[in-house]
């Protein structure tokens, strides 16, 4: 996890690695209070949070078996996974895309029917009574079906794994936007699709992986600058929005895998319990992907780089924004032992996801009183608060009477960053209690302010 | 065109269906200027749209040939058809889910091993090394390699063609989340996979498209009153962003297609030169679909409606977004006859994107001066409008010395919404020309007021 870009940062290029480390990794028990825990704990924890996932609405985990979080099974969201992948794809987009004049979005093919440079794809997309016509055609021996199968099976589409290859085969319908002027960026958000490895009895289902995609076309001689830069933005990015920031590292990749093709790569890496995997790929793949894609023709491909002209490299970022789901919501989790009403030992689980992160914002519940007129009342303020883009939980809704405590594990739970409990006495004063889900100090104020108050404390939580 | 739902709104049922059409789509003249256009028009305006398209990075248009437009063939988006899709699918969340408390935003598969209640879907998705080894196996006779390819088929896994599968499957999940109270709805936005029709000739790519999906569980006594409900949502919706509303319209199915299956359902079309075409697609289906997706268990899926427990009936709202794209930006070219300054006749076209949707809100650009301090300053205000989130186009960068009318026939086809030119005299006066697409006039401004004066239009024009 010794990194270079983090070297470059801090300007020390000679310090022991430890050291180093200590630097990239600076402790933060303020943020971070959970310590080193041993493999029966990590256990216990993976298998907390998977509960907590299917219990509280972030994931569908009824059909899955085992320890599925580290297999790269795709699953199915549930409305709060839904809700804080889209907003981590949202901030991803706003980071990249549209804080930056020479970011431009793209929206490329799922299916394709190109050859792509960047590696071979074995995904086809078939008709099932195509093929199921040439099998059962009479007349054909054995090797023609062959022939005639193998052939349609060429001519078939495939599913992208990838976002590069898209973006690489933009690159000259771009290049007028941009006066063919380096450098600049093609960035992509959506699904790819990837072979299961490893799994060889009988067919299998594919994974789908959310990719959030940069490709960077910058001049040769600024690229391994350019390459830090971008590592350091992700991580400070990443780093940004995490409850314990030091599980989020950034490690030059120095051989293997993609060491052959890329004359550089940096990782950003999250640290699970079953060990350190990669939220975000940065290669410098230099111009032979470009060059491939292109068919070679240097001449059409060149760029100013100031008076210049020449064949830019390309950076690629490559973000794997499921995992990044499953980071912030391991991340995020954190267990405090308590005592309830009754001595009873018990471990409190609260998700204390960044405000902006938080699928829902604020949940609205009320005591036993006059139903009819306080309901009106919390009807009165969701509406609101989603008219005002805040996401609001309509908790008065619930005709179960659950004790305050029960309320406050589930919204806990889910991350709702503030309980509004309206009763008796808000028909009169109009005032209610407002419960913090990370302090738990719960403070009175009047309904009218839970607008405003709320606005404010979610701005304020982003610009840190 | 005869809607069921416009009747209900204004209140008359007995009206002549010619009177009914006037009133469903009363001539605006002030908003939609275009008149009746012959066949010959017709194909004009649609080659003008796809050079425009092409020219202006909406879409990338080279690869194709003939009349793409209308052949429901997908292709890549270009910077700006994306941005403006984008924005679309936005709307449409904020619109159906964020804005009430009911709507729960999901993520369903792409693949699927499941049978769709909802049809036939032929389309699997085969690891062709895995075939490959099949057809080339030794000692395997023509049936028993048959026998093994069908098995391997079947067990592939399919694309999914639409998301009302995803959402019904759901349903259980969701009960607990909604206190078992109805109504409530599932949205999904996403990319669906369709097999072309009509192509017989070889294997042929399947068309990509863009749903997005509202699933909504009422109680069967309300759900006709639901459908109607929705339909006039929907109907403004799309309305509300066109510059020409009387081409969009509303239409109940009264057979065919969908007719078998539901018991009512409803269009929202646009008239393309073409014909008209759904946008958007309504159907009240019953129970059936839902008791098929569950196995047929009625007690664990009744609901509460009120204090009854009920079937729910299920309402799909299902749109296809790239074809909204199109409609917009179809609805949005404006061409007026025009003399430029050497008296030549010529056509003005403008694409008049509503504010909210255009994608580029501002160019910037400088007139010949001191440069580099006149650039200084185009990137101070290019900065501070990136960060408000106002998308700007840094047009300064250009260094082909257009123009004013070169420019502002490029802007005016990118459908930009203000040209803020920098001049000499800005770097004394903070002066700039401020230029509405529009109306064409320029107003002059300091500097400092431009952010302000963006997001007080755009934000008036969201609240018309």
């Amino acid at each position: 996890m010794l990194t270079r870009c983090i070297r470059t940062q801090i300007g020390i290029h000679n310090m022991p690695s430890q050291l180093l480390l200590r630097f990239a990794n600076p402790p933060q028990p303020w943020r971070d209070c959970r310590g080193l825990a041993s493999d029966t704990e990590d256990n216990d924890q993976i298998k907390t949070l998977m509960q907590l996932c299917s219990d509280r609405y972030y994931m569908i985990c009824d059909a899955l078996n085992g320890d599925p979080f580290h297999l790269g099974i795709s699953r199915p969201y549930g409305p709060l996974g839904m809700e804080l992948r889209k907003s981590i794809l949202d901030k991803w987009w706003t980071s990249v895309v549209i804080s930056r004049a020479q970011v431009f979005g793209i929206s490329t093919m799922h299916l394709t029917k190109t050859i792509s440079a960047t590696g071979q794809n074995t995904l086809k997309l078939v008709d099932s009574t195509a093929l199921d016509r040439i099998i059962n055609q009479k007349g054909l021996n054995r090797d023609q079906a062959r022939d005639t199968m193998s052939k349609q099976l060429q001519d078939s589409s495939t599913l992208r794994t990838n976002l590069l290859q898209g973006a690489l085969e933009q690159y000259l319908p771009s290049l007028e936007l941009v006066n063919r002027r380096l450098p600049f960026g093609l960035a992509e958000t959506g699904v790819c699709y990837q072979p299961l490895e490893g799994q060889t009895d009988g067919p299998s289902c594919p994974a789908e992986v959310t990719r959030a995609s940069l490709v960077w076309f910058c001049s040769p001689r600024t690229s391994s600058q350019w390459l830090d830069y971008w590592a350091r933005q992700r991580l400070q990015w990443w780093r940004k929005f995490a409850l314990g920031p030091s599980s989020f590292s950034c490690s030059e990749v120095s051989d293997g895998g993609e060491g052959e093709r890329a004359s550089r790569a940096v990782r950003i890496l999250y640290q699970f319990p079953w060990g350190a995997e990669p939220l975000e790929t940065l290669c410098n793949l230099g111009d032979t992907e470009l060059l491939q894609t292109h068919g070679g023709s240097r001449a059409k491909l060149q760029c100013r780089d100031g008076r210049k002209y020449v064949l830019p490299h390309v950076i690629s970022v490559c973000g794997n924004i499921d995992r990044g789901v499953l980071a912030y919501l391991h991340n995020s989790l954190q267990e405090v032992k308590k005592t309830d009403s009754k001595q009873r030992l018990y471990k409190r689980k609260v998700l204390k996801l960044h405000p902006s992160l938080a699928p829902v914002k604020v949940a609205l519940d009320m005591g036993r009183g006059p139903t009819v007129e306080l309901r009106q009342v919390c009807e009165g303020l969701l509406q609101e608060l989603l008219e005002g883009g805040i996401s609001a939980w309509p908790g008065y809704l619930d005709t179960m009477h659950s004790t305050m405590e029960q309320l406050s594990t589930k919204y806990d739970e889910m991350g709702v960053l503030f309980t509004v409990l309206m009763a008796d006495s808000t028909l009169e004063s109009g005032l209610v209690q407002v419960r913090n889900r990370d302090t738990t100090i719960k403070e009175t104020m009047h309904i009218s302010q839970v607008k405003i108050f709320l606005t404010k404390y979610i701005r304020a939580s982003e610009n840190v």
